[in-house]
């Protein structure tokens, strides 16, 4: 075991602080990384207060991970020490049901979260990123370009594949008129993303205030949602729609605008219900709702090699760790632009 | 003009009793039909009661014709007199639209209905299979085989297509598992459509006393809704599921039996909005909820021509024109296996 320092929160009503705790010794097949930055992301702070009611504490969060390794087991091949590397929000899965052979370890049953899952190796929980130092088996770190910006790399690995995912599962490309809803941490990465694969891509706010950094991101057109006369010019008009808001909505709003065969698919759990949608609508164009879960590995790799070729990262204010619980009062508020990073060399014993 | 004999809905309120009308003169294009058969849909009593409120009285129901040609227009092609022919839910569409280009003119923004739809030939409005005769243009008119019972085949107009279009699109085949929720009019040929496609099928329903029946219809396996543990015995485990209630129910307990990338594909608009589907049921296993309606003419003609193959018609119970309103109370309360058919030599000036 070796000793590894983080933030935590202890409980569902405390602020987060210092925690210390031990990882697993570096086995066979494992790569041990120096965590250089986390993002933060909604779920960090989801699971600190408990609002999924299934934390268990301590709770250290984080799984948008980039580091430099400092360890690998001797059957580790694709890391050597010195390598820039990552780990998003997965550390293990059972690897041999259909949904691991396909590469899909995200849909797995018995997939292993970064942190909060019941961890195998030490008996406790997985502990995440807000933290000096990981130690994940190969298969679940990723490989990390030199060419990017390493702060703004880190929410790639949640925000980035969340959104990647769907985009190609739902084969947007050239030809494709893309909806993304909401322009947040997910939604500015779907923006990027989807204008980086070809799509004619317009951006849904509620926020009048948004339309300029819309287009900058990559936005051709940018509708205000609450507003029916620019929202009735794109009905039967969208190939796909990406809704990346949780908070309850008409989501019937969107999916007329679906052109026949069209799908709209959904990234965030509401913690109150959607009003029931309209089945007419899904009916009389053979429409459909959906949902996605982050990624896969291997499509996470793919989703940083488009990243690396394209020179797309997030777009992040970096925080001291000291910081993080006036960033969650922040995220509530809607006020980053659009994903806070901790610098983790803010950490120390 | 041609004079026309019917039974006719004159208000939401009424039963419906007779009326005569005038049909158009058959135009180059058309053709005109002796109705020998018409189905009774459950269409027809929400649209004779006005409970969609769109009716425009008088209303003549009845989509699901067949009969023998009488007359065919100077550059009809297909049909002769004498030929069996039939004629479902649509009887035109713009032709030019991308729905229309790929033959699914059910999704067509123009699409012109068989009964309760501006009629630009008469410019009333179009009256359904509850008559004597009718003229349609030659597109919207199928060929039928005469190796099948003909009063028989008549529900597969819509009843047929309806079920058969999703199956077909959604890829159901050897191999596949396929739900089939609700054993009425639709899912009793779903049941029958999806075993003659080689698919393990599995029809769900809340009545214990439809077991048998539905396994002599096709289903290789027969669960109770309301029993959990049965339920429970399906988790992750359907590649696709048809259902085809339309009165306001859970649809959680089902999606939740769909596997990874699984799609439930709902045929009905519910009365009153179902509960809103669980949003994370979709997440965790990218689940689908999508819908559809009837199919398109090629489809339509396909459907046919598979059902004279594998010797599938629709179960039914023949009625006099005289006991439509008998027919409609029987059907409100489930009290039919699986279809009324009207023997149109019963209606008589």
């Amino acid at each position: 075991m070796t000793k590894a320092i983080s933030y935590a929160a202890h409980s569902a009503k405390e602020p987060l602080s210092f925690f210390q705790f031990e990882r697993r010794e570096v086995g066979p097949k494992d790569v041990q990384l120096e965590i250089l930055f986390c993002g933060v992301c909604h779920s960090d702070l989801h699971t600190a207060r408990n609002e999924w009611q299934n934390s268990v504490y301590p709770v250290v969060p984080g799984h948008e991970i980039v580091g430099r390794v400092t360890s690998v087991g001797t059957e580790v091949k694709t890391f050597k020490v010195g390598d820039l590397a990552g780990v998003g929000c997965l550390v293990d899965s059972c690897r041999v049901c259909a949904d691991c052979a396909d590469g899909l370890e995200q849909y797995c049953d018995h997939e292993v979260f970064t942190y909060n899952s019941p961890d195998k190796h030490t008996g406790k929980t997985t502990y995440g990123g807000y933290s000096n130092q990981i130690v994940v088996d190969e298969h679940f770190v990723l490989h990390i370009s030199d060419k990017l910006d390493l702060a703004a790399v880190a929410p790639l690995l949640c925000a980035g594949i969340t959104t990647y995912s769907p985009l190609k599962h739902w084969k947007v490309g050239v030809g494709s008129k893309v909806g993304i809803v909401g322009l947040g941490g997910l939604g500015h990465m779907a923006v990027k993303l989807a204008h980086a694969m070809g799509a004619h891509v317009v951006l849904f706010t509620t926020s009048s205030n948004k339309v300029e950094d819309a287009k900058r991101l990559g936005a051709d057109e940018v509708v205000i949602s609450k507003n029916p006369d620019e929202m009735k010019a794109h009905l039967n008009s969208f190939d796909f729609i990406l809704n990346t808001v949780a908070a309850a909505h008409n989501l019937d709003v969107f999916t007329e605008l679906l052109k026949r065969d069209g799908t709209m698919c959904l990234n965030g759990v509401p913690e109150h219900a959607h009003p029931s949608p309209n089945i007419g609508s899904l009916i009389f164009k053979r429409r459909q709702i959906a949902g996605s879960l982050i990624g896969g590995i291997k499509e996470t790799q793919e989703m940083l090699d488009f990243c690396a070729e394209h020179n797309i990262t997030s777009d992040i204010e970096i925080i001291a760790i000291q910081d993080i619980n006036v960033a969650y009062e922040r995220m509530l508020k809607g006020d980053v632009k659009y994903r806070f990073v901790i610098d983790m060399a803010t950490l120390k014993a």
